[in-house]
């Protein structure tokens, strides 16, 4: 059912590069260059390496099928269980139904920063996964749901956790503190607190954990299935003012240029809540199965092959203190495109976004990139059913192509979840006007919106993440004018 | 059931008093005198007159309760019905069941303001809701379910409905927007679109319409049960800049001098959300009833006569142009105090605001005044139980009470829903430390959390609105010292 990927896009290779295009010196106050890093991951990568095994369901300790839901769920009650959804929209497909990942609790991920030789460092975690398909990825300092820290199922206490859980005004200071959903075609209302505490020189870094500057974990977002989900939207939700100049940041920041003021955006957002009639009711997985789904003994999958699958995995280690487990996972088909347009207005960037409608979102209408699909689900459909943007995705050259990094997703809830983050500068004479379902907006005002809870999904905010990134817009502005 | 009220408060009238305290001279740009208003109201109020007559559920006509839930809805499916409600809580009360009214649809709360003589006007409806002790109130300019305004049952056009549906950027500027809640404890997940926008001079005052000027509705909000709750909670979403000098606003407006950061506060918001378990499912009514509640011909009540009731009413009027119907109503049992402590702190007022969990708000926790409560649902129980802080507004004297007036809750949904709400400026003693459901916002950090949905409840809403009609702060001050 595994289809191999054609997303009709550029030539791209899906091989993890080792390294980033164009490495920093380790000559910017860095605690470890580069260099030093990658070999300390590649350290980490070994120590931690798991052999993950798909299995029959039945074969899954402590996870069961409910006798009268069907739900695939925990003996304990707790972690996630995977139910069923039906919708009902008024977009293209009025109705349908859908398996759902279902963790009513929120979790914590948490980077604590702290200033370095005159230079603002994050604590990085290696961090391994058992849906990653490299193994180990760099994880915010904390990423722990409430089941973990809390601890009702044992396991070892969580390193760093008090900073987050109990900052203590007199040593820790909260830059930043939201509750940001996830992906709302795969979880139903989930949402994690992203939370970025600046700590003092009291805290250092521990076994499987490291300290590096803020300019070089943008540089790493560059490279391919790096820094995790979880690092990405924390990433996101970091103040302005730590980020500096040389960036993107330094010309979008401020919201007085954009092409709409923040009272407009705000209410284009809530128009479209008010506007859109979507309602996403749980049901029983047992009432998904027979209607476009079906369960086998080793996956639920759809019957065209398509979206994704729900699969069981045996995750072992070979260090002995670390005992086995397994735990089902939801393995999406295709590797996903996310690519935000952006264009300059007054030499002001501005990114292209979408109020996009997602199942499992508390408010339903999040900010997404202007593309936001895995193209495979559309293939069978005419030209007049693909998504909306695509083409000028798949058009672009590589000069108008400002980020280009395939990315997990958690790979502690999917099983090889990979997209394509994209920035593509369109021309000058792409239309300035929008549809209701799109506006253009600066990072300053995306960055406003990032101040607080549910107002972009979580492939809009790895975006947004590396908009930061870029060059600042008066340099890129010179190339191309 | 209905027992009389016994809140233990200050001596006050029940009896709308007929005119402001202090009324404003018509020498200020208005365009109506406070003489003219009340004696026009008094033309609404007997044009618009109502027979509200409580009937047997099975007099109800187009409603019913459905066979298989006992939900009680409208034959069409549409309007709202009462369903029942499960709230597991980390409260003090962890299980309980009760009735909950369910309006899935998203309404617009409209205000039309536009500058005539040089000062901001409203344009105010005179409307009758069924369930209002008085008939008339003051409602905003456009007060529509999605029903309504889509028509899918007839019905005549709402007028001003396209100012705000569908604004024209050349005539309209939309100066608020955004989605906010209703009562928690008695509507499941109910939202409304707040709107402001500025019209232009060819908007002019239609029948049951005037013109009134911001500074009188302000001052209207000290006129018993004259501002109806719409009105109230746009009111409060209403920009800073538009009250102008003279008021709290002046003084507490602009965050820079709070006890908290703005960042602080988000932070303080986010944790509450997340550390609260608060889950509410809604159940068949049917399943309600013998868990502490009563189905009988005319109510469903609580057994110990607390809370609320849902009753009937068939509604008729004199006009023969407008039919008869029926309908059900959520009856409140006593009137509600809902109270907000005030102080300065370094001569910037300050509001203790709480953090408070209800199981009908989309994210459970809203911010909420100091007290919210209905003394009588408290009475039998002993001091310790008592609502927190009610000791400090039942012990204060009137130079403490900056404001106290009787409002009307929602009479389209609400039989005789009255509120005692109150600002009480404490001692210097008072404590400046806050348990963890608790912190101080001045007025300007309120107003900023305004700018955007589901940060205040709507009894916190109409005192923000309240708040800023108190002198300026100085004045005050002297007063004080």
């Amino acid at each position: 059912m595994h289809k191999p990927s054609a997303t009709g896009l550029l030539p791209h290779t899906d091989a993890a590069l080792p390294w980033p295009a164009d490495p920093v010196p380790a000559t910017g106050g860095e605690v470890m260059s580069d260099a030093e890093f990658f070999d300390w991951l590649a350290g980490r990568q070994r120590k931690h390496a798991q052999q993950v095994r798909p299995i029959p369901f039945a074969e899954l300790s402590g996870w069961d099928f409910a006798r009268d839901t069907g739900n695939l769920q925990h003996r304990s009650g707790r972690f996630y269980s995977v139910q069923g959804l039906r919708v009902r929209s008024d977009g293209p497909v009025p109705e349908w139904t859908q398996p759902i990942i279902c963790q009513p609790e929120i979790g914590i991920l948490g980077l604590a920063v702290r200033e370095i030789n005159g230079v603002t460092h994050c604590l990085m975690q290696a961090k391994s996964e058992p849906g990653n398909l490299n193994g180990v990825q760099l994880s915010p300092t904390v990423q722990a749901t409430k089941s973990n820290y809390s601890r009702v199922h044992g396991g070892s206490a969580v390193p760093y956790l008090d900073c987050f859980l109990r900052p203590d005004p007199r040593r820790h200071r909260v830059l930043a503190d939201t509750l940001q959903s996830e992906q709302g075609s795969w979880f139903h209302r989930k949402r994690n607190r992203n939370m970025v505490v600046e700590v003092g020189p009291e805290v250092e870094a521990g076994e499987d954990f490291c300290w590096l500057s803020l300019r070089q974990v943008n540089s790493f977002l560059r490279v391919e299935d790096l820094l995790n989900m979880d690092t990405r939207t924390v990433l996101s939700c970091m103040p302005d003012r730590l980020h500096g100049a040389g960036t993107a940041v330094a010309s979008g920041g401020g919201s007085r240029r954009g092409l709409h003021s923040d009272t407009e955006i705000r209410s284009w957002i809530t128009g479209r809540r008010s506007e859109r009639e979507v309602s996403a009711t749980l049901l029983p997985l047992r009432e998904v199965e027979g209607r476009g789904w079906h369960r086998w003994d080793d996956r639920i999958s759809h019957e065209r092959g398509l979206f994704f699958s729900i699969i069981a995995v045996d995750v072992s280690s070979s260090r002995r203190e670390v005992p086995a487990w397994s735990q089902p996972l939801l393995q999406p088909h295709g590797i996903g495109v996310l690519a935000l347009l952006v264009k300059r207005f007054d030499g002001v960037l501005h990114a292209l976004v979408r109020a996009h409608a997602e199942p499992g979102h508390l408010d339903v209408v999040e900010l997404a990139p202007t593309v936001q699909c895995t193209p495979e689900n559309y293939a069978h459909l005419p030209a007049e059913h693909q998504p909306r943007f695509l083409d000028v995705v798949r058009e672009s050259g590589p000069e108008r192509t400002l980020f280009d990094t395939v990315l997990s997703e958690e790979g502690g809830r999917f099983h090889h979840a990979r997209n394509r983050y994209l920035i593509i500068e369109v021309d000058e004479d792409f239309p300035t006007t929008t549809t209701e379902d799109y506006r253009w907006m600066t990072l300053g005002q995306l960055t406003g919106l990032l101040e607080h809870s549910h107002y972009l999904n979580v492939q809009a905010r790895t975006l947004v993440a590396a908009m930061r990134t870029l060059p600042e817009a008066g340099d890129a502005d010179a190339d191309h004018r």
